[in-house]
């Protein structure tokens, strides 16, 4: 048996999220139908760096799983590709240590949400950008995304269904990029709770809105109470874009 | 009645085309739907410049229809794509001439046809470029497209049922441009005849694997017949870009 590690991107917008689920199609579903087709019928168990949501998407996630198959890397590339549906792709898989793991050893992870600020929506855009038509102003946005940099219990910043008891999490950096009508979040942190970018870009767009003051990201942080952030931003925008690992602390 | 003009774009994705037919979801017949919706049930009919074929996108389709209803063009804009699918969205609305006709009045056209050039696939381009694998040379293209330039009888380069009696156009440029791995064609002519633009992209591609001899697209001009040109290049990548209105000629 050998433990592989496969990167994967994934068109979320068909998928009811990552995780396999009694109804509707899941990306773990899609890929276990297809190394069990590889595997004379054998269950592949695979297991994400952590599960995305309906409609997000996916530039690198990361997997693993194990094998008796001894292929090379393009071979696996390969095989896969040939049998997955069109909208998830194995970028790259290699042969790991058989103790990796791709959630427990996950060291950080970059997000992005792209979304368009115009007051026409763009039908191309649909699956692909969160809309907002009223207009963003970046400045406060990037005023606002201080606050929330560093080491914070982000409590007031995920969902309240969240069952994790730590909350405390780094984000080491968040970007806000203007590209013509495109602004583009960019999250790099050690960890991210249920829903947290989402809730933080929503909490961001009141502020570009002018319906807050930057400076209160400040006391949300503080209340530790979800209640105070802003509203959770449509999965369509969100995309999980890189996976971190590195030594284990031990 | 005042006979207005509008601009549409849409995601050919999800439709079976642009014209109404019995079954499958069509361009027209959503907003025909819509604007039946605006005038109390009535039946508005739309007319394009032209159809599109399953798949295919437009960023500058041309609709005319006839109201009585009288609103200023933001008005309009904002009341149909208030009621339209989000893969349908109206850019503009005005009043025209009574005989202004969208069809008709056509005076040139431009498509664009998008593809990606490499060997995997991108889960992201499936419905919005064709993925091509092997590998393209573009100057090789870029001289076959100079033989493709100008007033020819593209019998050749027309699907077989084609019922035009009068299969002669004029190109008036065909550029390719190619970004990181995007190849993007560009053709601009007087009118387009059925399938046109993707079997002349379809048989450039062929020039570019190294198939055929860029001279060769002279030969099949001359020849007149269908099954001497390439394959029809698939609908996803190609993009009814504007449509160009002038003095009709008397």
């Amino acid at each position: 048996m050998q433990r592989y590690k496969g990167t994967i991107e994934y068109d979320g917008s068909g998928f009811s999220g990552y995780q396999i689920q009694p109804k509707g199609r899941t990306i773990q579903a899609e890929i276990e139908k297809v190394l069990a087709k590889m595997h004379k019928g054998r269950h592949i168990a695979v297991t994400a760096s952590g599960r995305t949501d309906a409609g997000v998407h996916a530039r690198g996630q990361v997997i693993h799983f194990d094998s008796g198959l001894s292929l090379p890397p393009e071979r696996w590339v390969k095989a896969l590709n040939g049998l997955l549906p069109q909208d998830i792709s194995f970028l790259n898989v290699e042969a790991a240590e058989p103790d990796f793991h791709a959630r427990f050893d996950a060291v950080g992870k970059t997000y992005k949400y792209y979304l368009y600020n115009r007051e026409t929506r763009d039908p191309f855009k649909r699956h692909y950008y969160a809309h907002v038509s009223r207009n963003l102003d970046i400045g406060r946005m990037r005023s606002a995304a201080r606050f929330v940099e560093g080491t914070h219990d982000f409590t007031s910043f995920c969902s309240a269904k969240t069952e994790m008891a730590n909350k405390v999490r780094t984000i080491s950096r968040l970007d806000i990029e203007e590209r013509h009508e495109e602004i583009i979040f960019t999250f790099t942190g050690n960890g991210f709770l249920y829903n947290m970018v989402r809730i933080i870009v929503g909490t961001l767009l009141e502020v570009g809105a002018g319906k807050r003051a930057p400076e209160e990201m400040k006391d949300i942080l503080a209340a530790k109470d979800r209640r105070l952030a802003g509203k959770t931003a449509p999965p369509e925008g969100l995309y999980l874009w890189e996976v971190y690992y590195g030594k284990r602390p031990c």
